[in-house]
């Protein structure tokens, strides 16, 4: 949606624009209507008005945050009288304690919860097998995303819809991958630290951490929040083999919902045990190794076989769990969904961990050094960054 | 349970007793049952007791993950022959590939998945009111748990039963607080930083930081994951009022399950939206208030009003959230589940951010200065320093 000058508002930091105009508003129980000039109309409950209310007086001028908490008006509050003003704001005069508030016509059509509405701000996530994201896997140059914000919130929305991004020629001076991370937010620190050094070492506490093959996993499953956004920066890779592989975990879960509902719906329902022992430390999480929303779609990916620990579940799920897990990792190894990739100095490969899966094969040490440096960085970044930047950018949603 | 030193083991740095041995296997099916001297029995799956093999050969020494995959064997494979070892382990001979696995006895009776088994390994939260916790508050001296392993695993079990803690006589220079924390593990990190400084604030971006009561909350409900351990350290208190105010949200559940059940499922099942916007940050979350899990436990409670967004459900849902969430509010002012403790100079209140919610009265600063300094530790790092800790102790579990 473009923001046009003359037309915007600021609610909350956030501009927005006045495509429809209420042209009458009508009044139910438990609820009004705003009928706007397009012909379409949204229902808004009083309750929910009452509550968002944003005069100075339910709403903190300092912090913009709220004062005013809705358990103090009745559960049936009412409008004593609607109308519209000449600027187009919907005015309600309630019932209780003489307060009357005001709402911006581009705020409310924002907010509209009819289900038309709520279906239309979905943002589907492009799910893909090897031949679609050979076809359309997302490249950005290093160069571009550091310095024009409109080609790093292109970069981010790939990085929100396809899961994966390529960003190429990265400064491998070695201080390159925290200045892109940070080009988002802050690095989320986890039990291997903030920044890791990919390279084998002599006492690895971590199968990453040796020159061993690698099956596709994702990162810290063994943690109740998963790293969301996964930065595998290459500053040298000489050796031989290491080549790493992605799946798109989302396109397995369809495959499987599809064709094996049983093992979809084991591994959506049944919690599997992930450990991660160490000298200092002992993780350990038990959950679904597919996460669906309320609406059945799978949203996140928990699998690593190195990192699992004994089923603890009842006897009668145990071999429905074992069967879907045997079937999404057979399925992992078909070529028709894995993408390939043989990272080169000044390559930095990021993806949705929470998403993607990833592997590498073993590698060689004798002809060269392979090093690589990772971090990661929580969903929750991501997609904070992506409102700011939308907040100012004149690049359409 | 004790570990005597000549019946223990280390599987994976965890130590297991013998306290039953096995004198009899069966073998059906797709399991064998193990039959201990004690007189109870265990039956573990075929798939399971493979999974499980910790020989050299499927786990790698070095940083004993598993390298063997589960699905290179067939679904049902079986035992050839079974048998107990003169050192009282299971062994099984396989009927694919040759392969023979063994089995410490403690290990096996410790991962039993038997229901009693399952449910005996259970550890409910202490749930209280404010007649409890006034009489059971657990206080821990600050000089105690710095210098003892096992006055540092006491207080982290009171702080995983009760969600709250009192730390007293915390040193006030500054320094304490960091000290503290680490000595579970490292800081999480969030949108507001590492260390957080509470006091007023001329540019304030929370209410925290005025002088304003706030309601009782949840820290950070905007994010995926709220952070789990909340340290507030109070340097100094000299103000007139800020009494801080603490509630069990688990008993606000339990009795809204048992006196408002349309409530409680509303509450537990409905999302609502949490939104923090900023300058430079925009966070929103959408999720269940009460989040429950597969048994039904309220394990989390998220809640926030100052943080709230607009509800974004299905019409037909929004009476039903506002209901319940008005319910819970209100429910959060009654005196017999609020406990008040005005901290003084070196108090540290430490609470389980997910499930006890906090509040403070409106202060003023003509009395004097008031200076909190807060940070958080994630539940993963509070479980698995629990865990380190009671490989070597000797206190009853």
């Amino acid at each position: 949606m473009k923001i046009s000058a003359d037309t915007s508002d600021v609610v909350g930091f956030t501009p927005y624009s006045i495509v429809e105009v209420p042209v009458s508003v009508s009044t139910a129980d438990e609820y009004l209507t705003i009928h706007w000039d397009s012909g379409q109309s949204s229902d808004f409950h009083y309750l929910w008005l009452r509550d968002n209310c944003t005069c100075a007086e339910c709403v903190t001028t300092l912090t913009r945050e709220q004062m005013f908490e809705i358990c103090d008006v009745p559960l049936d509050i009412k409008a004593e009288s609607v109308s519209i003003s000449a600027e187009n704001r919907l005015v309600v005069q309630w019932d209780f304690e003489s307060h009357q508030s005001s709402y911006h016509p581009g705020w409310l059509k924002t907010h509209c919860y009819s289900k038309e509405a709520r279906e239309q701000r979905k943002i589907p996530p492009k799910i893909w097998d090897k031949q679609r994201i050979s076809q359309e896997l997302p490249v950005h140059a290093f160069a571009n995303i550091m310095q024009q914000d409109d080609d790093l919130l292109v970069w981010l929305r790939d990085l929100r819809d396809y899961g994966v991004t390529l960003v190429t020629e990265v400064d491998t001076s070695g201080a390159a991958l925290k200045a892109v991370a940070e080009r988002i937010a802050f690095i989320r620190e986890t039990n291997f630290g903030t920044l890791f050094e990919v390279k084998a070492k002599p006492n690895a506490n971590s199968a990453a951490y040796t020159t061993l093959r690698l099956p596709l996993h994702t990162d810290l499953p063994t943690r109740e929040l998963q790293p969301g956004l996964q930065f595998l920066h290459c500053l040298v890779n000489d050796a031989s083999g290491g080549e790493s592989i992605l799946v798109d975990g989302f396109k397995i879960a369809e495959y499987m919902r599809v064709h094996h509902p049983d093992d979809f719906k084991a591994l959506s329902t049944l919690s599997m045990s992930f450990y991660n022992k160490d000298k200092d430390s002992d993780y350990r999480f038990k959950g679904p190794p597919l996460v669906t929303d309320s609406s059945g779609a799978v949203v996140e990916v928990r699998l690593a076989n190195f990192l699992r620990g004994p089923l603890d579940i009842p006897a009668d799920q145990v071999m429905s769990l074992y069967s879907g897990y045997r079937r999404f990792m057979k399925l992992t190894r078909d070529a028709q969904f894995q993408y390939f990739h043989r990272l080169n100095a000044g390559d930095l490969l990021v993806f949705d961990n929470r998403r993607v899966l990833h592997a590498r094969n073993a590698f060689d040490l004798r002809q060269g050094e392979r090093h690589l440096q990772g971090c990661y960085v929580d969903r929750d970044e991501l997609l904070s960054r992506i409102r700011v930047l939308e907040r100012t950018s004149k690049l359409d949603a």
